[in-house]
């Protein structure tokens, strides 16, 4: 186990690593980072890089009366001489052409994507390209340089959406309840993400303007509320999105600020609670070419869990709840400086570890997931989650009996941090929708759970947690450990190579093509399934 | 000759044959109108209707839980069934595309144009489309149906840009001025626009979601103008357009209210000073397929003017200034009521009318070219412009000779309207241009004046024009009076007939590779031919 100041250090690590704005975002401490993690990170050097941009250098003859071809003739003209015929000149290229190419001195590199002149920049410019992760709470952003696939700059930021709904159903309520809702939504993410852009230039040296492409990933809300699609009928059954397809649509429509003729390829979704990001995980984790069987599930309110198994791809996603995100716990909280992250119960004492080694605030999801699993071991609680057992930090309170994990003395908020009966049957309910979900795919699959040979495990959330604790309380499979892999944030990983990479974006297609998408609502087994994995 | 009551009757019919907004502008009374310009009018049936939009009619099977395909998709795939692949749906259409499908029940028409849908409209709706003609003095508007090509109503309004500057030149100025110049000209032409469109489908009983295709057309100034393009090098020798070829851009990228997804078709350029209103000119009075010898040509402070001449087409443009629109002229005016439109002069008396009627005010271009020929013809002044005949109301003004026109007693301002010599001077330098422009056409190709088979005037003041006066100042060559046409705004027909075919698109493009252009700036013959031109 590690030592507080261990962790200490390895969140203000992450912190180094990961530049993080003013407002609390949860990273994973580089000491839980298991190497495998890293290797979801290495693979981006494996992907080849071969972006949907390609620069060229053009050299004019400056216009004359001789010579009155216009300014969009003559470079169109120019690139055809380099092999590149009948480009198109999208209007807000065309709106900086003329002054453009004569600050330029006629000389520039025009960067053209599927036959459409994109940015005219100059000789020296380096071609940079965008990655976007849209969480329901968390932006990440990455720059990287096209050309090479190196990451130039990293941001998270919370996702400003927050302050209208924390999950995704309230957010889509709030937009059936004001008229310009979508706008709202739409605008407030947009302009975080001008303002992560503007951050990541000046960090690399850099302006948007030479940032001439973008990939956006995000569960399928997040993907429509940005870019302003219809969600009232992602809300309800049966849940369909208004789009499913990967869309390439311009920067400037967007409200982005990036090259004018920037596209934004937004990868496609599977259902309305199957988003890109996963898909975006899938292809990072390459299960989409496993030739083992395969589990790999993203855990958030929403959990959505692909099983490879034989060249199918098998897709759910099922309801967990924000349990795990420290909402409806007593004193649940996000993983932030303070919040409980591990604990250790003996016979007759407890252990606790915070965040950033801060005085303790409250418990955060794997903070909560330890003190279950920790519960069980020492035989506090059976398996239906009842109190049973004795432990000399079990109170009473208002009738009910309750784990203390700290006193009020030396916590930050002067009150005591708590798990209760209905903690814990919250953790029920999560992990049950979960181990549900695995097991209807497997069932779906025809095959057993000894037979997944892989079991990637993705997110943040999915980052911190303790295997054994997940493990313990049923919600993963209980294989062999070296069958797990915690891969940190897959999802922007795989934004990433689908930004350096076209052939990266065709298996995300193709992926999304061969999916089979299980409704686990109605599925006829669920019902039975999730009532017996109710019980640890 | 006219009286004025004829006169009068005909600016009412006018009026309310082209409805017009509180402002003035200059419309042809029906009564001068020749058979020729209703023939131009009357080719649009003659033109085949191949609008670049198709409607199908989908009937969706709504979603359910067996059927989870996105909105998107399942439009996608109705729209395959009826053998049309792989539509794309623009983001514009996305936002609307579930609530649509919901409120219509499932059964709506896809309208599709190239490959891609640009709206979803109830069942019942007609396909409408917008032709303008974007004239640096006037916009002229117009709703058709798409499907018959039937003009269902019409508008006229000012130029709202003229408040910057009367003529391209100086609102080019403006922009170079203002950093804001070129947006602060753009939205005024296109909040005008729309509310033009607003106005046109109250008359048709329409609504604008439901206009899904456009077509504009203008001087390249105009063009650049209207669509947010540089114009500071159209201001500057070489005088290059920013861009030549034919454009199609999203309605909504230009600011205009339309179906969701319309695309707004601007035809090619030919040059700085030969624009898409010339193109749709030549379109509509079918000189790119002439089998005789023609001359057309558009009369404005840049008179553009194209020769066909056994198949290949000349053009030029030539500055002839804003005389005929009553600016630089003492008494000038624009064409509005109480403007002197029509001159009469015997040995001993003036005739003048008014249009509308009205006591005079000023003087319009085609009074002042009538007032010229005239004293030509009394020999009141000789081939130079010198004053050297006699006549009662000749007068003495600071030392120089004038013809009275009117008194100051019944005049609408007070004050007697008067032709000088310096105003004569002014046409002499604007028909020189224009006829040296014919001249250097004629001379390029080869042949005499005499072999002009044809000689076509466009525009609004080509129209009003007195024939007789324009041939007498030596403006026009003194051909057989059958071989001449005054055909109205020829560049709004064109338009029309560009929204509703397709094909007359191509003849577009295919007229501008065409064309071989003459500048007149650098050709050796002009200085001399336009001296020579500047004698009566």
């Amino acid at each position: 186990m590690f030592s507080a100041e261990q962790l200490a250090r390895g969140y203000r690590l992450a912190c180094q690593a990961y530049p993080l704005s003013d407002v609390k975002v949860e990273v994973p401490p580089e000491s839980l980072a298991t190497p495998q993690r890293l290797s979801i990170e290495g693979q981006e050097i494996a992907v080849e890089i071969d972006p949907v941009v390609t620069s060229y250098e053009v050299h004019l003859p400056p216009p004359n009366l001789e010579d009155l071809r216009s300014d969009a003739t003559r470079l169109q003209q120019a690139l055809s001489e380099l092999g590149v015929d009948g480009v198109r000149l999208p209007l807000t290229v065309l709106h900086q052409i003329s002054e453009r190419l004569r600050a330029l001195d006629w000389r520039a590199q025009a960067v053209v994507r599927e036959g459409e002149v994109v940015a005219i920049l100059p000789l020296e410019s380096r071609l940079l390209g965008l990655a976007v992760d849209i969480g329901t709470t968390k932006l990440a952003a990455y720059l990287l340089n096209l050309t090479d696939g190196e990451t130039l700059a990293k941001a998270g930021e919370m996702n400003p959406q927050i302050s209208y709904g924390e999950d995704v159903i309230s957010r889509i309520a709030y937009c059936d309840q004001h008229p310009d809702g979508r706008q709202i939504l739409r605008n407030r993410v947009v302009e975080t993400l001008n303002r992560m852009i503007e951050g990541l230039c000046a960090e690399a040296g850099e302006i948007p303007e030479h940032v001439v492409e973008a990939v956006i990933v995000g569960n399928t809300a997040m993907h429509h509320l940005f870019a302003g699609l219809p969600v009232h009928q992602l809300g309800m059954a049966p849940y369909v999105p208004a789009v499913g397809e990967a869309l390439d649509i311009p920067a400037h429509e967007l409200g982005l600020h990036l090259a004018p003729g920037a596209y934004v390829h937004l990868p496609p979704n599977i259902a309305g609670y199957v988003g890109a990001d996963h898909v975006a995980m899938a292809v990072a984790t390459e299960v989409w070419q496993a030739d083992k069987t395969m589990v790999a599930l993203d855990i958030g309110t929403n959990t959505e869990i692909t099983l490879a198994v034989e060249g199918r791809l098998l897709t759910c996603s099922c309801a967990s709840g924000p349990a795990f995100e420290g909402a409806h716990i007593r004193d649940g909280m996000r993983a932030a400086p303070g919040a409980i992250e591990r604990v250790q119960i003996s016979r007759d004492e407890v252990r606790i570890f915070t965040i950033g080694n801060q005085p303790p605030v409250g418990i955060c999801g794997s903070g909560i997931l330890d003190a279950v699993a920790e519960m069980l071991n020492v035989g506090l609680i059976d398996n239906r989650g009842v109190f049973t057992g004795q432990h000399p930090k079990v109170a009473q309170q208002n009738g009910q009996s309750a784990f203390v994990l700290t006193p009020s003395e030396g916590t930050g908020q002067g009150k005591e941090v708590i798990v209760n009966r209905r903690d814990i049957h919250e953790i029920q309910l999560a992990k049950s929708a979960i181990r549900s979900g695995i097991e209807v795919l497997l069932e779906h699959a025809g095959i057993t759970p000894d037979q997944v040979e892989g079991f990637i495990v993705a997110g943040a959330f999915g980052t911190y947690l303790n295997l054994e604790s997940a493990i313990r309380i049923g919600m993963f499979l209980d294989l062999p450990r070296e069958r797990f892999r915690q891969v940190g944030n897959a999802a922007g990983t795989g934004a990433r190579q689908m930004l350096v990479s076209g052939k990266r974006r065709d298996v995300a297609r193709d992926l999304v093509r061969r999916v089979e998408y299980i409704e686990l609502t109605t599925h006829r087994d669920f019902q039975e399934v999730f009532m017996k994995a109710l019980y640890f």
